[in-house]
């Protein structure tokens, strides 16, 4: 799909071809931009310059600092040894601006299950949320997981994470019924060991 | 190959069926039988009933609480998080005596690269040790990586774990050269996270 990006003063900035997916996110840019012209630039243009690839073992040095600092300042990077960038690089992406890290996701087809794909990790940017990159990671990893001819994706939060929460409901995961709500959430209760109580969420691909 | 255990009056205790590893360790123990006669019997007990079987999700909930107590209280249960348990059953695996836990292979095929295999945590029960059951544990895995056709195991360790890089050297694991050594042996700096210098070892399968 054919897109054209303009300025307030209707100068041309760029032709560019996009999914209907983005296509639907710029014109929600361009609605903010009437509203919001001040940002209506940089914001096209950030969306714009964001490329996704899948992850090369080396990215986890540059991964691995930004997860306790996007996470501000919580002990989150232990959840992330490097093991899953060196094994699990044709299902986990990063997204880049300008070559700076502005995203990513680790995820990995089931060995056990032939039919199901686990998102381990996701995060994104504190300045690149609301800006679609964590959708566009997950479009990736769907896209892959269909390519491999699964159906099921899963992946699990903790309770006290609404954002995450939120965010998966949003793109159409459910969440498993477990043996005791928090929050008026379904959690299963010492899932990941003791008072480690998860949110446990499935969503079928077509 | 069948093998029979007697005590030290020469009466049969069992006879039984072992693999050749099983059949050189018994002989180990009459060795150790004959100088150590008060420890044989319970020795030989203590190998003929230890079973190995694949791990299912459920046996997280035992396993991970053992983590901590068999590594003397250092916090390491993080290291295995649930996910190994729901997702690499076919190349993990449990150790079982009398249905009580004394060892655990946590391992699986690495996705990126379909020659290798990666044994991602070990560790038995501190009353079991010198007793075969981390060789057993590991003869398992090296069975389902050849099942997969795969002839490359890897394995990471921190250079101050003395007796894993001593018992992957023993179990014929080379290690790999890194960019600098800690007490003579080579290692790679910050290879998972900042100070977080580890341990490369890489054994080829026939």
């Amino acid at each position: 799909m054919k897109f054209k990006v303009q300025d307030k003063q209707n100068q041309l900035i760029e032709n560019i071809s996009k999914t209907t997916v983005q296509y639907d996110y710029m014109k929600l840019m361009i609605v903010r931009g009437s509203s919001y012209h001040k940002n209506f630039i940089i914001n096209c243009e950030r969306v714009l310059n964001v490329k996704i690839r899948n992850v090369k073992s080396s990215d986890f040095s540059v991964i691995s600092p930004l997860i306790n600092e996007w996470w501000g300042g919580r002990q989150m990077s232990d959840m992330l040894p490097k093991l899953f960038f060196v094994h699990f690089h044709d299902t986990s992406f990063i997204a880049e601006k300008d070559g700076v890290t502005v995203g990513f996701l680790v995820g990995f087809l089931s060995q056990s299950n032939s039919n199901v794909a686990y998102i381990h990790f996701v995060g994104v940017h504190p300045e690149y949320r609301e800006h679609h990159v964590g959708k566009r990671l997950y479009n990736e990893f769907f896209n892959v997981v269909k390519k491999n001819n699964r159906n099921i994706v899963r992946a699990v939060t903790s309770p006290s994470n609404k954002v995450s929460i939120a965010y998966h409901t949003k793109m159409g995961f459910m969440i498993e019924n477990g043996d005791k709500e928090v929050d008026g959430v379904s959690v299963f209760s010492d899932y990941d060991g003791i008072n480690q109580d998860r949110v446990l969420f499935v969503k079928a691909i077509d």
